[in-house]
């Protein structure tokens, strides 16, 4: 049997119990090492399952597919995943080329980002599509995740948004010199996200001359940010920064959570410690906020009870605070 | 410490290693048992946890809050949720009142049917707003998910649609009368679902006249199901039922899983026995289908390699097949 086994989100007791038992009697455990990372040291987890484990690079799962296959028609192999198991394309990809091999294949389902999410209190009915945002550089700066965030807040619906990470990169001139060394890895912390945000909503919708910080009247059914911005911006922003909240998540489902909610532009002022280590992720909320969505995350505010979440919340998002216990 | 732990889809066995531990040092331990159920029987839990388990009905858990968070300060106590812990408002709110009282919760992740529909081999990034279907009666028949499907299918997004469950009904009679009798749990099966939205696109896009049952050219840019329909319908329909794909889930993450892919009308016209028992689920495919997903979610295709899966995924929804290993 090829398994494939989610891990949850922390540490190496997130796996269920159902998935302990198939790694534990497996011949060979791989760990999917390249999408995502567990909270604890590899170590950890052989000394856990009492098997040795086996990284499986991006290389080796495209490359060398049919290596990790090998015997699964007849003894257990165990292939690990951070989350549940069916996020990436390249596990369909193994799966399907299990199955033309007469392989048998059982998939042990886990928590995932986009179940965990709910600790933010955001419903997840109310989310759209999920973003990806790459790490930009100095030249490149893809911003194609910018048409489909706008498709989100046009319906109003919240955004999940996953930050890029890179394992095993090799410098441009380790690559250009065959040298197989590669950099350590790096996780987008969420301050670099919000800050690429606001540089790509500042391209596509650049500020009038006459700017001012905070508009006089804010109004839930203006969509421009600034007083006489729509003369000069004929497609008003859907996501003015100061109008916009959002929430970041950090180390979701492990002891040291975080959540940090409030408008785009004080997430984007802080400064990175804030958000400590990896992984994160990020939400843009979208105008259908409920009012329980709205205390729920308040609950996170910069600033607290008198934090721009709460005015932003009541003068764009037009939710009133309600009492709910 | 107030625990809310998921269950996962399936059996005992599927909650994690921690869940499992914070349960056996609890001190009371509930089952929520209204918005989902789980593949087995409660007992099999108690055996498996060495401890009772309370049935926590709508009544207790919105009435009675407080009677479940008694003693949480002092000593742990379990909430289980099948699937992930934080699907539905009232776990929000029975977090936002522990906090309230300042017991410390815990929320221990798992799998949910919203990360375990990769099994389709449909791509997380690719769904959009998830809708409830409810159980249509004679006389109420709500629509509001056919507005939010069609945002969906206007964007091209996929739609996972969560079916209908009744647990602790009362019948009209009971009901007037006081007694605290209650109808049998009932699911939604997949053939009622798609019949009921067929029902409604047909309401909503009613047939014209001149009806033929299959375009004789059907192309990929024309949204108009029937030859001549547009003469008649000044808003085509964006879910003609046999030019629109959609997937059927049934027990998810459990050893009697079963997807079956096809178009609209061939799986309204399957009878209910071929889903088999509860729980369900079902997708509708939007236009950005990719060719892997094409390629995956036809293995469950109605008709196999002949059905209208491959026929309408090619000629409406313009993917073309490759070969991927």
């Amino acid at each position: 049997m090829f398994y494939v086994i989610g891990l949850g989100l922390s540490d190496e007791k997130d796996i269920t119990v159902k998935g302990l038992e198939a790694v534990k009697g497996s011949e060979r455990v791989y760990l999917e090492s390249y999408t995502s990372i567990l909270m604890v040291e590899k170590e950890k987890l052989e000394a856990f399952y009492e098997r040795p484990v086996i990284t499986a690079t991006r290389e080796l799962v495209e490359l060398e597919a049919d290596d990790i296959l090998k015997d699964a028609d007849k003894v257990d192999i165990s292939f690990l995943v951070v989350g549940d198991p069916l996020g990436a394309t390249t596990h369909s990809d193994l799966l399907l080329r299990a199955q033309s091999r007469n392989i048998p294949t059982s998939i042990i389902h886990n928590a995932s980002i986009l179940t965990a999410l709910g600790s933010t209190g955001l419903q997840m009915y109310s989310f759209g599509q999920t973003l990806s945002l790459p790490f930009y550089t100095e030249t490149w700066r893809p911003d194609s995740w910018y048409p489909r965030l706008e498709e989100n807040l046009r319906l109003g619906v919240h955004t999940l948004v996953l930050l890029d990470i890179k394992v095993r990169e090799q410098s441009e001139e380790n690559m250009a010199r065959g040298r197989l060394i590669y950099e350590p890895p790096r996780f987008m912390n969420p301050a670099q996200a919000f800050n690429q945000m606001l540089l790509t909503e500042s391209i596509r919708h650049p500020a009038p001359k006459a700017q001012s910080q905070k508009p006089s009247q804010p109004s839930s059914d203006s969509d421009s940010e600034e007083e006489g911005g729509e003369e000069k911006d004929p497609y008003p922003s859907l996501m003015p920064p100061s109008q916009t909240l959002a929430i970041s998540l950090s180390r979701v489902g492990t002891p040291s959570q975080r959540l940090i909610s409030g408008t785009l532009s004080e997430l984007a002022a802080l400064d990175e410690e804030e958000f400590g280590g990896p992984l994160h992720s990020v939400v843009i909320v979208g105008k259908r906020l409920h009012p329980l969505e709205l205390e729920y995350a308040g609950k996170f505010a910069i600033g607290g009870e008198n934090g721009d979440w709460w005015r932003v919340g009541k003068e764009v998002y037009g939710v009133e605070r309600e009492t709910f216990y």
